[in-house]
């Protein structure tokens, strides 16, 4: 994502918005006769439903490395050999890997174009471009006061999503469990950037100022103890008593699964955002599948 | 399945009558565009390949959840997140899990249809209506005497079934060996309706005055004494002998897969229905996605 | 694959030629509103991504019985049941199993064509095609001096390839350690047909004599002792070095995945075909789909 221009993320937002109707059912046949191959080293199977959606509304067809025990890869062959070999039957190639640069390297061998769905604590650009996408929806880009909550420290996605804000000059308040705060050297980049980050352990206390609520899960195995794991979990849990004083636009993202960070009774609110939120990743998708496999920028 | 009403049924065989030469192969891209999500959280093989064959035979295309280990299920998402988010991918789902109800909660919580492909010890609506159908195209639905044989207590098949078949005033005899018996209530409910319900444990003493013999497995697992689970699995056998004295028009259905409950030596006999039947399940499911994603009720 | 004839392979390879562009991406709907089933009872990531890639690009859809845990087949069900329910679904099946002579069994009992995805021990007759397909294409196929190296006692690929060369009047150098040499019987049916067969275990004495060398993985497990396996490995592995006085033309070929049997700084020489012979699968299942589902011989 750092490498993104905020034109070229604006293009992408743009051209995602136009295909918006054939995500939600129109017909077309943009890809058809294309091939898009599915290699996730590591499973996600949510991401790997949007991008099925994403190639299949647009006409096009896709194939599945599938688990990876019991095929090439579990007989010692090389990530390159993989992406050499899948690249000849496909078109395009969408690769989830446990392993930070693993979509970097399998561009270099592979003879068609590659779509990095996430490499271990590296990137995954295409939920950062739907992060965004659903802010520009469902609030604006610009001029935004932005919570980051829940586990800032080893979340790739909120990583990537304070650089893409910074972009478009939004304010920035991170909300952690003092364990699990963001690392010093990206707070340092966005405050050389100019902007403004601020830091809490208290959720209470920014709820009330903030355009956009973006939640994150907190994992248990991050924490030896059990009890301290409970306090911080229920303390940064979301509910309709928590958002009383909160502004009348505030919405709420989370890029799922959930799991008790936010109550289902907050749901039905006018807040809540985030099954949106996920649907928006597939308009999003067939945008950046578009521009891959028929080279244009803007429809 | 006794939710259903016989005017319904009919609207839904009739459905799939008209569809059975696309289901034969003829092209057709009545649904093309159009996206079905498969979430089996317990396996079922032939019951989702049937799915899917159903919506690629009518030009749609098909996205599967997959196993639930190593997904958003495993990380602890609730059923009802699941669904709205696969909903949101998706034009129609189709569930299958172990748990009785499940369905119907996917249904209130799904932004799109879902069909119901078995839940628990529930109902396997599908599997009654293919049933159904090959009764009607391999025998008649009225005035039919019926004998369902085998695990009676635990296989939710022939519940729903004989319900369906009371509608259409069959003759119901249950064979099965007494602690496989199926449950009171089901019988008594059945008599309320005025169906005739008898009941044996010998199989030879109906078998030559059906029409319709509906086979299940038995499965071992149902015996505490594998010498007790050989003498009744022998005794529920069909072979050419026992056929000897058979009516002429009688056929022979079971919803597959079969172990030992039919001889292979009877699959070339005029009785033999079971691999139609399995068949059958396609325009049944063609039917009822049609239905569902175009709002038909009759071609 | 010993019951195909020359003039049999060759109408396969010419229709394959034919189709190679599609195979590359120009959109065909030749094989529209058809369903091919894959049923793999052993993992084969390759074989099955490039059967559905072939199919896919015919325009025609795929369905997969997936892992056999947990499905019918793990319920006791038998492979010729198996076969008569899919095949009730699907146009064509392609089954790989690991036991001899399971295509031949299926054939008999499938509704639909059946092709052969490799049978234990015994065929896998798209592998030896895409072989030919390769050297028909990368050098040629009329007096040819091949080498066969590596495993050339269990690996079933090199089997199939000798009978098939033999009928285009190859001289074969079969080049193996000693506890891997090819079975006698298949030397001596060689020999009975008028190929010349030369046997050696050094590696460097052929590589300069030959126009295509084809390598095959050597497995860890067959060797007892870990320093026997580490000796030989290393002697049959190619690299930069030992291919300076090569012929000019020599190709080098690998049914891949490889480990150490060919050094990746071997990959950007002008020799490498592998990957191109991973991707020829494409063009010749192709073919093979398109005589089964059409009944065409030759376009």
């Amino acid at each position: 994502m750092r490498e993104f221009s905020k034109e070229e993320i604006d293009s992408v937002l743009d051209l995602a918005q136009s295909l918006e109707p054939l995500a939600r059912g129109k017909k077309s046949s943009m890809l058809a006769g294309k091939i898009l191959a599915l290699l996730f080293f590591e499973p996600s199977t949510r991401t790997r439903m949007s991008f099925e959606t994403a190639m299949k509304r647009l006409g096009g067809s896709v194939i599945n490395l599938g688990p990876a025990e019991g095929s090439s890869i579990s007989k010692g062959e090389s990530l390159a050999d993989t992406v050499r070999v899948i690249g000849g039957y496909a078109d395009a190639l969408v690769i989830r890997h446990p392993k930070e640069g693993s979509a970097r390297l399998a561009s270099q061998f592979s003879p068609v174009p590659v779509l990095n769905a996430g490499d271990g604590a590296g990137h995954h650009p295409t939920q950062t471009l739907l992060d965004l996408y659903t802010i520009r929806k469902e609030s604006r880009l610009e001029n935004l006061h932005v919570a980051l909550v829940g586990d800032l420290k080893y979340g790739r996605t909120v990583h990537s999503l304070a650089y893409a804000l910074s972009l478009y000059g939004a304010d920035i308040t991170l909300v952690s469990p003092p364990t699990l705060r963001m690392p010093d050297p990206i707070k340092a980049d966005l405050s050389s950037k100019g902007t403004i980050v601020r830091e809490t352990a208290d959720l209470g206390e920014v709820i009330d100022n903030v355009d956009v609520l973006y939640m994150t899960r907190i994992q248990r195995e991050r924490f030896p103890d059990p009890v301290e794991y409970q306090k911080v979990a229920s303390s940064y849990r979301i509910t309709p008593e928590s958002l009383a004083g909160s502004q009348q636009n505030l919405i709420i993202m989370h890029p799922l699964p959930r799991v008790d960070e936010i109550s289902p009774s907050v749901d039905d609110s006018s807040h809540a955002r985030y099954f949106q939120q996920s649907f928006y990743g597939v308009p999003v998708r067939m945008a950046l599948l578009k521009m891959l496999l028929e080279g244009d920028q803007v429809d």
